[in-house]
């Protein structure tokens, strides 16, 4: 049996967190075996950018940013190919299209960074919980703010995610239901993939 | 005034320390501020590169290398930038060429490696230091030796070298020569950059 490998998107404040966890323990009362992951990873080059992201003195470019990530992302696809293969259930936590965001968001070419994650491992499913910043930062207020999450930035951020719906890359989910409304979405869409 | 960025080449034994002092001696006695680098840097993505280096489990992919190296490449060119606005020498031992020839040898995609470094600081002069692997493994014998320092990967790797002379890239000097003769072909190069 093959596993599944499917990815969450969106800012912060969408959601991805409580809707990972219910699509995890939907597949494990299903019987599959699911890892969560998540980037960046907590691997030698993700603890690097997550150092990066915690400090106070953010000096690379955006381009060094999408770099790193993209090799990040080369060694996490190894890992996520070895549970593949046991027939497991991968659930990530960003990936592919963080970078394509955030950083497109942050004025770097787009197609480049396309082909620097051209040896990436491509999911099955990739989710995109939309929400619209001015409704997300509502959510996220309490916690640790960044200069990733200034509200202007955030929009283009969104606008850049939504690019990748319109090419089939990622579908799209309304953040804004109710939790178990966005759940059954998801899981229309996850069913169509084991059908 | 504006200052020279140049960058030595070429796998170990060719020289390149010797020469990159000789060359560092010429710009001083001319009274020009001299720089002396080299990739991988020894700032924090360049620091994660030689722990890397120097750990005996090598698991990054080649294409993780060539991302990480491209990264760390970026960070550099900002600082020999400011180095460069000061009218400074900067000589670097190793620079992008160093990825193209390592990594490009490993089997990674050679176009896809000068599409990561397209936003990477261009030279004023590569200059190669060209030996023979047979030749340089015996100058090297006692020093470390890695799995980068096979005889026969080092002769793949000094024919990706040499296809960037082909291009104006890069100059190539015959390295097997005596170390003042070596030395005025060099400077027979720089010259042409400061007539």
């Amino acid at each position: 049996m093959k596993g599944l490998f499917i990815v969450f998107e969106g800012i912060d404040g969408g959601g991805k967190s409580t809707q990972i966890q219910m699509l995890s323990d939907f597949f494990d009362s299903k019987g599959y075996e699911v890892e969560r992951h998540m980037e960046p990873t907590h691997a030698v080059i993700g603890s690097l950018l997550w150092d990066y992201m915690n400090s106070k003195s953010r000096s690379f470019d955006p381009e060094t940013e999408a770099l790193l990530f993209a090799a990040d992302r080369i060694e996490h696809g190894k890992v996520i190919k070895e549970s593949l293969v046991k027939g497991k259930v991968v659930i990530s936590d960003r990936y592919k299209h963080s970078s394509l965001a955030y950083q497109g968001a942050a004025g770097v070419d787009v197609e480049w960074m396309q082909s620097l994650n051209k040896h990436a491992l491509v999911p099955d499913l990739v989710i995109l919980l939309d929400i619209d910043p001015d409704k997300s930062l509502e959510r996220v207020s309490d916690r640790a703010k960044t200069v990733f999450e200034k509200k202007e930035y955030l929009k283009k951020v969104r606008a850049e995610y939504i690019r990748y719906a319109e090419t089939g890359e990622l579908v799209v989910v309304d953040a804004l239901q109710s939790i178990e409304d966005v759940h059954e979405d998801i899981l229309a869409h996850v069913k169509k993939l084991t059908e």
